[in-house]
């Protein structure tokens, strides 16, 4: 098969590798319908975290089974399957938790934007839908595989609560599903911070109620005007720089939650003037094992659709300019078809 | 009146002060019927918080009113009060919110070692108890003035649950009150981590189940091991150095919680690997208003006695000494009598 390969800064290339194949009793095949590109994938991408070789990419996949080993018993060839970018053997102590990304047998997926990929621990790790889907839900379902997932667990982690006042910093995929999560969670009141004009509307289509242009201090402060001068309840953090995680916390109230899902990259908390703040802290790689049945049921039923965060759709092997798109912000969020 | 002064590091004086006075409409005048010293009060006492000039010093304090300002509504001359070491109006957003230690008028209390005390906020800060009470509940109603309300902080930010695992680090006062407060939230095990052999004494005679003497990487790892690799669900971190922290934070499973009430002092906390933690985070200046009048009706009806906790009992001009004491850890706690 061909899939994708991260060489190094911006360089990605479509090219032959070997088909995956079942290398442990556990493991499945899936034969992807859907795969896409993380904002998570742009930092390797843009060299801000380096990679030491070049490296099988993508870990966002849903697609039918093909084949699976000897002790799979949950799911079987022919089966529509979602499953989390970290395999989980879903029986552990963290799985039975709620927390399959702290599994403690654990694995990266990796190499999802491919037409093949395998799945460690299928088991745990895969859920099927009802049926075969019909090609709309795809996106959908697609998002299920993480970006969904993690604009779940952002809103669930800063305890959204209903009718209480809810901020969004970050105005890229997540951030607009945790927008999206939000008003699932019945939230009074959604700010989404966004100063793109494409992003802000879909933010307002999933149930954002006030969007704010202004960052930093100014965004803090506008949050509190529009709060009384209180701050907002629930913060969700969905970017994972010092600037954001900085403006998530001092725009939450004394005894409110940020709920951080962005990948803290060279952020540093200052522990007394943390400790002055009264904010709960809560966040991490999202367990999106534990949301799938769930959001699968709302897909299914039309309730949500996530999958209009997909705002650029390509054939796989064009999975290059997909990167390019989301550098330059051209695009929120890359659908590819193998 | 005669007061207790700090000049500098272990420089505690006893010396002539003006009498308070109502300063505004709101203040109340309290005769003091015990007060105490902070493990906090140490800081400064140490020299790692560096005071500007000579500071009166003492923030937990009970005793019966003796004047009150034109305003104040609640509490009269000759009640028995308690109030918390931040005064609050306990009418703001923040303090209906149940968090009277970010009210948006906090004002520290200062200089509560010695015989009288003002207080401002009186109506928003002071709790009266049913009648004057007898000399023998005085030890445990003073510490509701901050440590027992700290410790209680303490296990309510870090969720504890009937019949969770909790882990206590750190055997000061604060710590031995967050054993007794995660017993009446009904923790199934309470490991306590002490050294000390009247420490370990005191915490199991408030509740813990198991002791560990062990610290750090090697503290960390017993608590895997009790908890069969998983660690423990609530936290109660009561000392505020980094290491503290860190083992806080290493002992907690995912998906658990770190309760920190200890004031931090130098400690970073790095967000990458906080957020692979999984690991819920909350603290701050406990709230303990809030807390005055459950815990008032447990101490007034025997239920609890965290006055326990003071194993030095000196006259208020002896103070020094009650300092020396606990700096060289010789006691956990002195009650001092005006």
């Amino acid at each position: 098969m061909r899939g994708t390969v991260l060489y190094g800064p911006r360089d990605v290339r479509f090219e032959d590798r070997p088909d995956p194949k079942i290398l442990r009793p556990t493991d499945a095949i899936v034969r992807l319908s859907a795969t896409c590109i993380c904002g998570s994938d742009l930092w390797p991408y843009r060299g801000v975290s380096p990679i030491a070789q070049p490296t099988p990419i993508g870990h966002e996949y849903c697609g039918i089974v093909e084949e699976v080993g000897r002790e799979v018993t949950s799911v079987k060839p022919g089966q529509f399957v979602i499953g989390s970018f970290f395999a989980s053997d879903n029986t552990c102590p963290h799985c039975k938790a709620g927390y399959q990304t702290s599994c403690q047998q654990k694995e990266l997926v990796g190499g999802a934007q491919a037409p093949m990929l395998r799945v460690p621990l299928a088991d745990g790790t895969l859920v099927a839908t009802p049926e075969v889907p019909p090609a709309a839900l795809i996106p959908s379902l697609l998002t299920l595989s993480d970006v969904m997932g993690t604009g779940w667990f952002a809103a669930e982690a800063a305890d959204v609560q209903p009718g209480k006042t809810v901020v969004v910093v970050g105005d890229g995929a997540v951030g607009l599903l945790g927008v999206l999560s939000a008003r699932q969670m019945s939230a009074g009141r959604i700010i989404a911070m966004s100063r793109h004009p494409s992003r802000q509307g879909l933010a307002r289509e999933f149930g954002a109620t006030d969007i704010l242009t202004e960052r930093g201090d100014e965004g803090v402060t506008r949050i509190k005007d529009l709060t009384d001068g209180v701050g907002a309840d629930a913060v969700l953090e969905c970017v994972g720089t010092q600037e954001s995680m900085t403006q998530a916390i001092q725009s939450t109230r004394p005894g409110g939650s940020v709920g951080y899902v962005g990948v803290p990259h060279g952020v540093e908390l200052e522990g007394e003037g943390l400790f002055f703040t009264h904010v709960r802290l809560f966040g991490g790689p999202a367990p999106v094992r534990r949301f799938l049945p769930p959001l699968i049921d709302l897909v299914w039923k039309g309730r949500i659709n996530p999958g209009k965060v997909f705002d650029l759709t390509l054939p796989l092997e064009k999975v290059a300019e997909g990167y390019r798109a989301m550098d330059e912000r051209r695009a929120i969020k890359t659908l590819l078809h193998p």
